[in-house]
């Protein structure tokens, strides 16, 4: 039977811890092809290069895993996942996209700032079968380990199954504890959000620069969604899409918006102004 | 009466034409504040700055249109929105929040790569009532005159009934022609989507680059959608939100998936293995 063919990409960069343990679980499910950045490419949405180039170099990075093949680009995340196509799968459609694991969370609203979930949101454009992973532990050494069961669970079912169309998962790995994690939780994406503060600080030179912090603030009583699911042990699995209508607003603003009368007579005749 | 206060952003960069012909419109609806890049940031997507500093400066690059206050920001759109609260409005909350005129269209799936959008989703995310606009024509000297009544009618509405939680508009307008536009549609994000090419050069070292290029491509055959109603000159208004969940994909699964399964017998009472 012929293997699996699978793209890793990521946005902690191509050296990063992340994506290295990502490629030897994959290896167990079949061929191996990563394209990821060649620098840090956190907090990056869904930006692509557009009036700049772009390189891509083939790299020996993972030659610990036998039969990986490895290229490295200087653009974003989706730019990996566009590149991919001609210069490292070859015209080969993947079976499965897989981004991460990033070092962080992208639970709730970080899906919007996510670099990993921009590569898998590209890829589910392109109509492959994708699934961002995230750990929930900041740290650049993290231990990885207790999420290869889950992560491989998770490919293997929807290696089997595929998912519907237009849809990308978003999945949220618990942090190492010495609780063991409790499942696997499909969830909504929380209500919550970012509270931004700015660290100002001055340069050598007397002008001011800034840091942009901030804290994550919760306030989504709900037991459905993906932070609740983090806070109690389990894996969250976010189905996304890239449909960013407020379908349920469409008849709202047709009902309550006057200047749509400006349409509705020039429908029936009556020409509006264009001036 | 007090005058609603006006934040106006964009991804163009605050030296663009766009963003002036926006100055100058909401200077007839309220006070406005100006912060924008200070340089040129399309297709940044809803990326933010993180691992790196900020820097905010006040500009009289508006001097032209009396009381307009105005800053240039070294990050994102999305920063611009960030950072605006306490070192550009003081704590003031705007009453509208408006992103643009984009230099080319952001209609369909484009919207995913906008950072004229991504300021304006910023903002929603804030609470605030936000609009994109993008004008379809790529034109750095592109004639936005035929679209100030739409833009006015269109602020105006927004400034009286405000919008619905959680949503954000992405207005886009037909490059001026001999025809005048017909009128305002409220549509969904057409199914459409660029088909990349990667123009591939040699630099004068040897090494290979790329510039990414490709056609937009729409096979969507339906008539409520932005990209139909642009090509039939009217203004298409989508309504966008932040929640990426495909909810529709939840129950569906929940139903499929085998490796669900670990978390029932979990709930149960049997442990699911963790290794």
């Amino acid at each position: 039977m012929k293997k699996p063919l699978i793209l890793v990409s990521n946005d902690d960069g191509i050296a990063a811890k992340g994506i290295r343990a990502l490629v030897e679980m994959m290896q167990e499910l079949g061929d191996v092809v990563v394209v990821a950045p060649d620098s840090p490419q956190s907090g990056m949405g869904h930006a692509v290069t557009i009036g700049n180039t772009l390189r891509l170099f083939e790299t020996d990075i993972f030659q610990i895993f036998s039969g990986v093949k490895a290229f490295k680009c200087s653009g974003t995340p989706a730019d990996c996942i566009k590149i991919s196509k001609r210069f490292a799968l070859n015209g080969r459609k993947p079976d499965l996209v897989v981004s991460g694991i990033n070092h962080g969370a992208n639970t709730s609203i970080s899906v919007l700032y996510s670099g990993t979930m921009s590569a898998a949101i590209e890829a589910a454009m392109e109509g492959l079968p994708a699934i961002g992973f995230s750990l929930c532990d900041y740290n650049p050494e993290a231990d990885f380990s207790h999420t290869r069961k889950f992560i491989i669970d998770i490919c293997r079912q929807v290696l089997k199954t595929g998912l519907p169309k237009g849809v990308a998962l978003n999945v949220n790995l618990p942090a190492k504890s010495d609780q063991p994690i409790k499942g696997i939780k499909v969830c909504r994406q929380a209500k919550a959000k970012w509270e931004e503060e700015f660290d100002e600080r001055t340069d050598p030179n007397g002008l001011r620069y800034f840091w942009l912090t901030g804290s994550f603030v919760n306030h989504d009583k709900g037991e459905d969604h993906d932070e609740w699911a983090i806070a109690n042990n389990y894996v969250s699995v976010v189905p996304c899409q890239f449909d960013l209508t407020a379908h349920h607003a469409i008849s709202l603003l047709n009902a309550e918006w006057e200047v749509l009368n400006n349409k509705r007579m020039e429908e029936s005749g009556s020409h509006a102004s264009t001036n």
